[in-house]
């Protein structure tokens, strides 16, 4: 049975960030679940020069329905111009179905007449 | 040459489960290895109400023709009733190549006639 | 617009060998950032005996066209005869869109006459 269901990984400055956002996101219904990874650190360039950063993973999990409401929604709360948030799909039919069918439930776009 | 090879995402209560569920399935041959990142934090529902945990990260290099039975093991071992198993699929012909050949060799299910 | 961009994991013997391949694949622009995890364990099979190393999960978000490349000095400079790199497809048309544009501009091999 065809899920479409993502894993969204983001990166924050700091933990707080990424609690404020999972949160919100859960209790909005907007995912199912999220997934908190503190103390990884970045290296990317700016104007040129290297940097090192300290930041945080913020895994969650949803249902494609949702992928594009949650991007605003993170777009919005986050602090940087531009976010690091990309989706990789999770297989269909593989791993617990019962989790699977819980993420679809939890995070699915209500249909509406 | 299609391998067909699956990283699975699996959360469980502490260090300790992780280290347990990823012993058994490489000893015997059903994953080709374990990664553990433990001090994961979790934001889901459960009955309505917000819930904060600390969980940890287990991630599972196998081949497809293990996911199944991966998956069932997993949910034998594991304390939660329903635990999240999401299985991620590995990108063919990239990457260092002798290692998914190594991956493949050691996880893949023997032909039996 | 379709952007074939990769995530790719990687796993280092510890954090100074993360930060040196991750800081050589951003200066070359061959990555547009590396993401380090340190502190991960990690459980597989050595000649038919278990093994539990201490390791450091190293991710690098690149374009298609420098998997090749990235493999190829990551295995060089790596410390280990076989180093675990996958890679994993960044779903297209999904997450933040700017930041994409910005993966891609970064880390896209240009075109030569």
């Amino acid at each position: 049975m065809y899920k479409n269901l993502r894993l969204l990984y983001i990166t924050t400055k700091d933990l707080e960030e990424a609690r404020t956002i999972g949160q919100k996101l859960v209790e909005q219904d907007l995912a199912a679940c999220a997934n908190i990874l503190d103390g990884m650190e970045s290296i990317y360039k700016w104007k040129g020069e290297l940097q090192h950063d300290q930041e945080c993973v913020l895994l969650i999990k949803t249902h494609y329905s949702r992928v594009k409401k949650v991007t605003r929604m993170i777009k919005d709360m986050h602090s940087y111009e531009c976010p690091a948030i990309i989706s990789l799909t999770i297989t269909e039919d593989e791993g617990n179905q019962e989790y699977l069918e819980w993420l679809e439930k939890t995070s699915k776009q209500p249909f509406e007449m």
